[in-house]
C-alpha cells in the first residue's frame, strides 16, 4: 500500500497554566499524540467530551466547576487582561465580527501587536448587520425614508446575557426593550397580533384563552383541545427543566444550587444528548404526529425537529415570554460601530483568508502565515500575506471547511470542521410609509379615505380591486421605489383571500403563520422623525429559509407582502413603499449560515474540539461557545481566547 | 375569538376506479371530510400512512399487492394509455422535467388536449441537465473544447430501473456503462483510484486488501482495524436486508417471494421508519463515534447521518459495487431532447407558475386556473394565465411552498409541502486538455517534458514551483479561458503538499477525500474527437454542498483544482484549461435542491399526501415516488398521473 507520509505535527503541547486565568475545562488541546513520521497514531476514543463537560460548558464553569462569568465580566468590562501575562506578541485576528473586534481590543490594550483581517470590503460586525443609511460601512440608503433601518442579523439581546448588556452600557450605547410580544401604549403585553394557521386567524391572547378551534384544525387528540401550545410544550419540557431548576410560585424558574444544577444538566445531556427534538417529542413525550405539527408550527420547532434536542431545549427556555429582551437604539450595528472604533487602526478590510500555515510550514518555521485575497471591492483580485506569532481564528467552522491549513489540524478539529452543522436563516424586510399595525379601525378609515373616498368600506367588504392597482397608492408613499417588475409579480400572486381582519392596534411583537412567511415582527419603537416603519415580514429557518432563495428580489418582496396580507388583510398594500431588503445568511459568503445548530450527538462529540488550540492557532466565535447565534457567546469566546493568547 | 371563515372545499371526492388501471395504494385522496362553512373538521390522525403502505410504495405494489412495474412498463413502453379512458380533457402540465414531458406525451397520444408550462426560458429536463454546446436549449460552449460536455445533474442510471432503461432503448438512444469504480482497458475493475483521508493516500484496491492504516487513522477499535469500511457497513445492514432478501453464494442478494418480501420491508419500516442513519449506526449497530466517522467518510454517509435511515439504506443498496450503471451517449440531456421532441409543440417556456386556483376559486367556477410570470429571458416580466380541466403538477414540493393555492389544499398535502425535506447537492466540473487520469508514468513523462525538459522529475521530487506559474502551461491548453482572477485565487491557495503519487492509470470511477471535494469522478468514456476530458472534481451533498456556495466561480474552480491536487499531485495543474462549470442545486430557482431526502418519520407521515389528488390537481415528479432523485421515480409518477387523468 502506498501511503502519504504525514507532516510532523509541530505543536502538540497543551496550553498550560490557564485554569487560574479563566479558561474553561475544554479549552486546552485534547492532547493527541504527535503523528510520528511514517505512522499515524490513532486518536483515542476516550477523548470525546463527557456529558459533564457539556453541562459545564452550558453553565460556563471552569474545570474546577467555578463560574467563569465573573472572570469574563471583570476582563471585558473591568480592567482588561490581567497585568501578569506573557510577553507582548504579534497577534493576527481573522474576522472582524464581535468576537474578533472584542479580542483585538483586549489584546491591543494589554500591549500586544494586533492586526485584524476581514473579508468584507467595508463592513465589520459579521452577523451583526443593520440595513441603514451611513454607519461605519457608509451604506447606501436601503429604504425610501433615509432615517429607516432594520436588522439583517442580530436583533434582540436577552437580559440574561451579562457580557453583551454590560458592554453596551459600558460603551455608552442606549438600549431599550425589544418586545417579543406586542404591547399597548403603556408597554403592557396585549397579544393582539395574529396566529394565521390552517386558514384560521386568531389573536394570540384569544388563542391562549381558547385554543380549541386552532388545536382541532391540526387534528390533535381531544384531551389536548383546550391546552394552548405553549402549555403543551412546557408540560413536556418542564420535567427536564426540573433536573436543574425549580419553578417559583409565579412560574419563573430559578436554578438549583450550582452543584445540583450541574449534576442535573449532566443528567439531561446524558439522557438526551444523542436525541433530536423530533425524537424527544414523539418517543419521550409520547406526542402523536399531529400534536408535534401543532407545536412545530406555533412554537417554532418544525424546521429544527431533526436537529439536536439540546439546542432547541435551550433556545425554547431563552426565547420565552419570561425573558426580557433589549435592542440597541439606532440598530445593532451601532454596537459594531463602537467595537470597530476602538480598534479601527488595526483592521484590514477586503482580506479573505485563503490558506493558513503555522509552525514548520511557515516560511519562518514558526508562528502563523496567512495568505489572503481581495475580492470585495470589484477590483482585480490581489494577494496579501500576513504573519504573526499567534492567531485567533473567528471564521465559522463552516467557512474553515474551504480554508486549507498546513500542517493538517488535529483529527478532532478536522472532524468538528467537517461535521458541525450550520443552519440557514432568512429575513425579508418590507418598508411601509405608515405604521398601520399600530392603528385602530378609526385610523384606518381616516387614512384609506385619503387614497379615495369609500376605500375603507371597499376593503372591509372585499370589494377593492385585487389586480394590484392600489399597491403603494397612499399619498404618503414616495415615488421611485416600486418597480414595474414588482407590480407584475404582485399582480400574478393575487390572493383569493378577501376578508378583512380588525386592526391589530398594538406595538411591537408580531404574528405567525404556517404560510411561507412564518414569523413576522413589528418594530418595537418608532424611528424618530419617521411616520413609517419596516416590518420583518418573514423570519424563517432551515428548510423554510432555503425555500425563499428561489425568488429574486422583484418576486420576493411582493411574495412576502402577499404573505403579510394573508394575516393582516389586503388593505396594507396601499402603504408599501416598494423598498424591501432581504438577507439569506446561508448565501452570505463569509457567514455560511445563521449559526451552528448542532445535530443530535454533536454536543458531546464535538465540544472538546471547538475551543482546543492547535499550536499557535486559537479559535473564537459564537460557534465555539454553547450560545451559538448569540453575541454573548461571541464575547465569551473573545475573552477566553484573549486570555489564552495573553498567558501563552 | 375571531376566526377566518374558511372557503368551502369544492373537491373532496376520492378518485374512484383507478385500482384496476394501475394506480398505487396511496394515490387516492386521503378522504378528509370537507371543511364546512364556519367550522373546521379535524383531520383524522389515523390517516397517516402505515408501515405496510410505505413498504408497498417502496416495492411499487398496488393496494392489492400486485406489482405495478409491469403495468407501468406496458403503458410507457408499449401501447400507451388504455383505450378505455374518460372523455378527452384539457390538461395543463406544470413543469417540463422528465415526469412532465412523459405524462404530456402519454396524454397527448391518448387524445387529450395538453399544454406544458415550464419556468426555464429555453431548457426542458429539470434536474436532467448537461453542460454542452448546443442541444435543444442551444447552450453556449461551456468548455474550451466545444465537443466536451459534462453532467450538472442526473449522470448514472442503474440497470435495476426498467422504465428509464426501457425508454432510452425505445427512443433509440445509445447507452453504455457508467463505471462507478475504475476499470482497465478491458473494462475489468481495478480500483486504482484513491482514497485520500486523514492525510493518508491509499488506492481503493489496496484499502480493500489492507485497511489497517486508514482505519487506525480514525481511531476505531482494534477489532475493526482489518475490516474494510464497506464490509463494516454491510455487516450492520445485512441483517436488515435479510428481512426481505437472501444473499446468494456470490454475495448477490435476491428478493424473497413477494409476500415475504413485503412483510419483511414492512417490519423494516416499522422498526426503523422513525430512525436517522446516525441513530441506527450508534444505537442499533452499537458502533462507536469514530467508526461512524469512518463509515461516514468512506461510505458517503456523513452528510446524511441526521436524515432518514430508510433513505440512506435504500441508496446504499442501490449505489453498490453489485449494481451496474449506464450513461447516455452524448449526455443525459439527450434524453431530455428526445422527451421534448415528442411534445415540443405543447410546451410553453418562460412561464413560471405564481398562483394556482381550482374549482370554485377559478373564474369559471371549475377546473384549473394558473397564473404565471415570465422571468427567464431578461426582458420585462409579463403575466399569462392558463386554464384547463385538470392539471399535473410536477414542481418539487419545496417549490410549492412559495406557490399559493386557492382554495387551500388539504391539511395533509399542506403539511407535506411544508415539511418534506430537500437536500442540497453541488457539483464542480473542471476541464483538462488531456485525460491524465488514464495515464501511466510513461505518459506523464512524455507530456510533462513537452512543457519543459526536466519538469517530470521536478514534480516527482517536489521541486516544481508552487506559485501557480505552471497552471495551464501544457501546449495543449488553449488560450483564453484562464482568467487573471483564477490565477491569483489559485496562487493564494497553494498547498504545502509536495509529494507525487503514482499515476492512477485507469478509466472511469473516481477518488474520494475528506477534503471539501469529497467525491471525484472520472469520465467513463472519451468524447470522440477530443483528447481532453472533464472531471467531476467535487460532488457533495447537504452541509458539504452548501459550503461551496461561499466561493464565487473565480475562487471555486481553483479551490476545486487544489482539492484534486491533494489526491492526484501537483502536476495535473499544467492541463487545466481554465474552464469550469458548477451546479448548486439548492440555488437553482426551479429545483430548490437536489431531491427530496426525507427526515426520520417522514416516510410514514407524508406518504399518503405525496400522490393524493386535490380535486382536479394531480401531483407527479420523482418526489412523489419513493425513488427520489432518480429518473425512474419521475417516470413512475408520469405514468401514474397520466392514468389518473385519463380515467377521471
Amino acid at each position: 500500500m502506498r501511503t502519504h507520509r504525514p507532516s510532523r505535527r509541530t505543536f502538540t503541547k497543551t496550553v498550560a497554566g490557564l485554569a487560574a486565568a479563566g479558561v474553561p475545562a475544554t479549552a486546552s488541546s485534547p492532547g493527541y499524540a504527535a503523528e510520528g513520521s511514517g505512522s499515524v497514531s490513532p486518536a483515542s476514543p476516550s477523548l470525546e467530551g463527557s456529558s459533564a463537560d457539556v453541562a459545564r460548558a452550558l453553565l460556563l464553569l471552569d474545570r474546577n466547576d467555578h463560574p467563569l462569568t465573573p472572570v469574563y465580566k471583570s476582563v471585558l468590562l473591568g480592567g482588561g487582561l490581567p497585568r501578569a501575562g506573557g510577553s507582548p506578541k504579534k497577534v493576527l485576528v481573522v474576522g472582524a465580527g464581535a468576537a474578533g473586534l472584542a479580542a483585538a481590543h483586549l489584546l491591543n490594550d494589554a500591549g500586544h501587536e494586533v492586526t485584524v483581517i476581514e473579508a468584507n470590503g467595508n463592513r465589520a460586525g459579521g452577523r451583526i448587520k443593520t440595513f441603514r443609511t451611513g454607519g461605519h460601512e457608509k451604506a447606501e440608503q436601503p429604504f425610501a425614508d433615509p432615517k429607516q433601518y432594520a436588522e439583517a442579523g442580530a436583533m434582540r439581546i436577552p437580559d440574561t446575557h451579562p457580557l453583551v448588556t454590560g458592554l453596551i452600557d459600558q460603551l455608552g450605547l442606549k438600549r431599550r426593550r425589544f418586545h417579543l410580544t406586542d404591547v399597548d401604549r403603556d408597554s403592557k403585553p396585549v397579544g393582539r397580533t395574529w396566529l394565521y394557521v390552517n386558514g384560521l386567524r386568531v389573536r394570540r391572547s384569544d388563542y391562549a384563552k381558547n385554543p380549541k378551534a386552532m388545536n382541532r384544525s391540526f387534528g390533535i387528540p381531544r384531551h389536548l383541545w383546550h391546552v394552548p401550545s405553549a402549555q403543551i410544550l412546557d408540560s413536556v419540557l418542564d420535567p427536564v427543566r426540573d433536573e436543574f431548576s425549580v419553578a417559583g410560585p409565579d412560574g419563573r424558574r430559578v436554578d438549583k444550587p450550582l452543584a445540583e444544577c450541574l449534576a442535573g444538566w449532566t443528567r439531561v445531556v446524558e439522557q438526551f444528548g444523542e436525541w433530536s427534538m423530533y425524537r424527544f417529542l414523539s418517543e419521550h413525550a409520547g406526542l402523536d404526529h399531529r400534536t408535534i405539527e401543532l407545536l412545530g408550527t406555533l412554537e417554532n420547532l418544525t424546521s429544527r425537529l431533526p436537529l439536536s434536542f439540546l439546542h432547541s431545549f435551550v433556545d425554547a427556555s431563552l426565547i420565552h415570554p419570561q425573558t426580557r429582551f433589549f435592542e440597541i437604539d439606532g440598530g445593532t450595528a451601532v454596537l459594531a460601530d463602537a467595537l470597530l472604533a476602538r480598534v479601527r487602526h488595526l483592521v484590514r478590510f477586503n482580506c479573505r483568508a485563503t490558506r493558513i500555515a503555522y509552525g514548520s510550514e511557515t516560511p519562518a518555521g514558526k508562528g502563523v502565515w496567512v495568505d489572503t485575497v481581495s475580492e470585495s471591492d470589484g477590483g482585480p483580485v490581489r494577494r496579501e500575506q500576513f504573519t504573526a506569532d499567534v492567531a485567533i481564528i473567528t471564521v465559522p467552522f463552516s467557512g474553515l471547511r474551504q480554508l486549507p491549513f498546513s500542517p493538517r489540524l488535529s483529527y478532532g478539529k478536522r472532524r468538528a470542521i467537517i461535521e458541525m452543522h450550520y443552519d440557514a436563516a432568512t429575513k425579508v424586510l418590507l418598508e411601509f410609509s405608515r405604521r398601520w399595525w399600530e392603528w385602530t379601525e378609526k385610523d384606518w378609515k381616516r387614512e384609506l379615505e385619503l387614497v379615495r373616498p369609500g376605500l375603507y368600506a371597499a376593503y372591509r367588504d372585499g370589494k377593492a380591486p385585487t389586480d394590484g392597482s392600489l399597491l403603494g397608492s397612499h399619498p404618503s408613499v414616495p415615488e421611485g421605489w416600486l418597480t414595474d417588475a414588482q407590480r407584475v409579480q404582485y399582480a400574478a400572486r393575487r390572493s383569493a383571500l378577501r376578508d378583512q381582519p380588525e386592526a391589530s392596534a398594538s406595538i411591537g411583537g408580531g404574528s405567525l403563520s404556517d404560510n411561507s412567511n412564518r414569523f413576522m415582527f413589528h418594530p418595537s419603537h418608532p424611528v424618530p422623525g419617521s411616520r413609517g416603519g419596516v416590518i420583518l415580514a418573514s423570519y424563517s429557518w432551515s428548510d423554510d429559509a432555503l425555500r425563499w432563495d428561489c425568488l429574486d428580489d422583484d418576486a420576493r418582496y411582493p411574495h412576502a407582502l402577499r404573505g403579510l396580507q394573508d394575516v393582516y388583510g389586503q388593505r396594507i398594500e396601499v402603504f408599501y413603499t416598494g423598498a424591501g431588503r432581504t438577507q439569506s445568511w446561508v448565501r452570505d459568503p463569509y457567514a455560511y449560515g445563521e449559526a451552528a445548530v448542532l445535530l443530535p450527538g454533536q454536543h458531546t462529540a464535538l465540544l472538546p474540539h471547538l475551543t482546543s488550540t492547535e499550536g499557535p492557532l486559537h479559535f473564537a466565535g459564537d460557534h465555539t461557545s454553547l450560545k451559538p447565534a448569540w453575541i454573548e457567546g461571541a464575547l465569551e469566546s473573545a475573552v477566553r481566547t484573549a486570555l489564552e493568547v495573553h498567558h501563552t
